[in-house]
């Protein structure tokens, strides 16, 4: 959408809206039967619901672009993912829930081994065990550079998070890990001068953990990539003049609703948790995004009969989001993740939205095939947040 | 469209276009019913032209975006509201078929109640009767200012509009009108050093009003907003090579019409005036915009059955205008207005476009639900003209 034009209509209205994303909805279909898995799965409640509501398909980045999660949130919460970029840096703090701040920059790191004479012979240490990495990191945390406070936080196996902290910091750096075996791990370069500074940083690091490092083989050195500063996005709730929370169990999606601004709210691993939490907030916020993880979960292991399950788990908690009666409900995914594809799709993905006014349409099957015949047609779903807030009466007209 | 583009590829042709535009043609379901204004309504003449047409529902500004007036139309003519802007004052003037020319300066005015302190007490001064308004803006007519020329014209009740024409005027002003009660009239404020003069005269303008109205009470002050000074649009005849003309028995319309360039035909009150102004002048233009107003009106007054009734005397000159043997028929709207909205809305709405070269299309009845499967989608409102142009062969490949 174009955020100042929606800063420029957005009004205030009492009105509660729901943003439901299936992680990963859209699949395709199976080639013993022809039927997605959406086509496949018995699903009441959202077929019902899609007989009530508009439908149409939802284009994340572009037609033929496969989205991460990343850009795939961020086009639901109304910001074109081609302009408001997130890198992997940011995008692998937020998923340990480190809360980064403006400025920030993050990158992601692995342990990996190294021979005498530096050459990379493991990119990976061997996958070392979690407990070692968190071990590993804590020794890391020693290294103090002047200017700048450091971060280095454990994810999971050889893998860790470093961040700077500090003014003037810059995320255009060249990456130290070759992406190669039997060379040394590189120096970082600024891509631009003003990021000199933060490659002398990032190599003083480097060169400090070497030594911490020593006696560690098979993790015996660092290699870092993706570097990228946390970006000053514009905030939906002053966009849009909502109170906005965000619920969800897994941390990259709480973390990627943090950048927008809306608040987090604590809950727990379950989406029967979630929907608790949801009604526990009912009255404190107008707008929530929700998160449902298992069907991209069951479409990136490639399980067809699995994302089935998950759906029509999904669909038995769709009575429970609509007793609360929010007055605009939408369900739909960040991504399409097709069992079949074992990963995420670039196919376009079904969204319903449902309100007192979403008008009439044809579509009474919440699947891509009756999807692609609703009233919204297939469009950029950086424009669905400002449907989103025209049903729920809260955009004045545009022109007199 | 791309203007530049439709300008370079535009050919002459002999053939004839009329573009029907039934204001605030979309509509909403009835909760009794499940069934929408259109669905409703005894169709017979759309419903069988739309079968032999190309449907789709067109979006006027963007997704979720409800369309003034202005933005509506300009977007049917080809122009990309959200590039073309047309601000408040402009409007108004147009409105009462005041002849606007390029620079000028037009705000929108209320005659208001201040007290002794200069203290706005009612910001329409009690909705004086349209008489009064007329005698007063009489009075303010008095006013002279060096270098330019002031047009003081009164609109409704309380309502007038003020027209600064002059050399090197601004429309980028703040407004004098505070939008609430208890504080005097603002002073306007240049929004750009450029402006500052243009600030200067409306201010004087506003000290000059004061006195001549001080005995007038309610009436006894001015409020000014929504200054604008009239864009130089592309004009519709050249970038198309087309003798285009309006028939519309609103004001307002009909200067939507003259600020893109097309010719303003001399028509009565109703639409059965108008069919007989568009048979009149068929030899003399190729491109005829005609407004339906009946539609808009009642979805504005909430009026479900109005609304349908409008509908359904709309559907009885479509064989009139057929008869006529246009080589492209479009019937469309400038946004939707659905009765159980009471004003404009944000929806799609339903477009046919009648061409012996329109193509196959799935859509019989010209309504919401069956135009959302029609073969040109769901489309921007700007990308009506092109396809108006390309049925009436009047554009010619482009690239070799």
């Amino acid at each position: 959408m174009d955020l100042e034009l929606i800063r420029s209509l957005a009004v205030p209205n009492t009105t509660k809206l729901v943003l439901l994303s299936a992680d990963g909805l859209g699949g395709l279909p199976s080639p013993d039967t022809g039927r997605s898995e959406l086509e496949t799965a018995h699903l009441p409640n959202l077929h019902a619901l899609s007989a009530r509501s508009a439908c149409g398909l939802l284009t994340h980045v572009a037609p033929g672009i496969t989205p991460g999660s990343g850009p795939g949130h961020l086009g639901l919460f109304g910001y074109d993912p081609l302009r408001y970029r997130v890198g992997r840096g940011v995008l692998e703090a937020l998923g340990i829930d480190f809360e980064l701040r403006a400025g920030d920059v993050a990158a992601r790191g692995n342990f990996c081994t190294v021979d005498r004479e530096c050459r990379i012979t493991d990119r990976r240490a061997g996958r070392i065990p979690t407990e070692l990495c968190v071990a590993l990191c804590q020794r890391l945390r020693q290294i103090r550079l002047d200017g700048v406070q450091l971060f280095v936080e454990p994810v999971k196996e050889h893998r860790f998070v470093l961040v700077l902290r500090g003014p003037g910091l810059s995320g255009q750096l060249t990456e130290t890990d070759p992406q190669a075996l039997g060379g040394a791990p590189r120096r970082a370069k600024g891509l631009a001068p003003e990021a000199e500074p933060t490659a002398t940083l990032v190599n003083r690091f480097v060169e400090r953990a070497r030594p911490l490092l020593a006696d560690a083989a098979p993790a015996n050195m660092v290699l870092l990539r993706g570097f990228d500063r946390l970006p000053e996005f514009p905030q939906l709730p002053q966009l849009c003049g909502l109170r906005a929370a965000a619920i969800a169990a897994y941390p990259m999606y709480r973390g990627l609703a943090r950048l927008v601004g809306m608040e987090v709210l604590k809950t727990g691993t379950t989406f029967a948790e979630e929907i608790a939490t949801l009604r526990q907030h009912w009255e404190g916020y107008d707008f929530f995004f929700l998160h449902y993880k298992d069907t991209d979960k069951a479409g990136e292991d490639g399980e067809f009969a699995a994302k089935v399950a998950a759906l029509e788990r999904l669909d038995r908690f769709i009575p429970e989001i609509l007793a609360l009666q929010p007055d605009v409900f939408v369900v739909t995914g960040d991504h399409a993740s097709p069992a079949i594809l074992r990963g995420h799709g670039w196919q376009p993905v079904p969204v319903l939205i449902f309100s007192a006014y979403c008008g009439a349409d044809p579509v009474s099957q919440f699947t891509e095939r009756a999807c692609a015949g609703g009233s919204l047609g297939v469009f950029p779903a950086h424009s669905l947040m400002p449907l989103i807030l025209a049903n729920g009466l809260r955009l004045t007209k545009f022109g007199a």
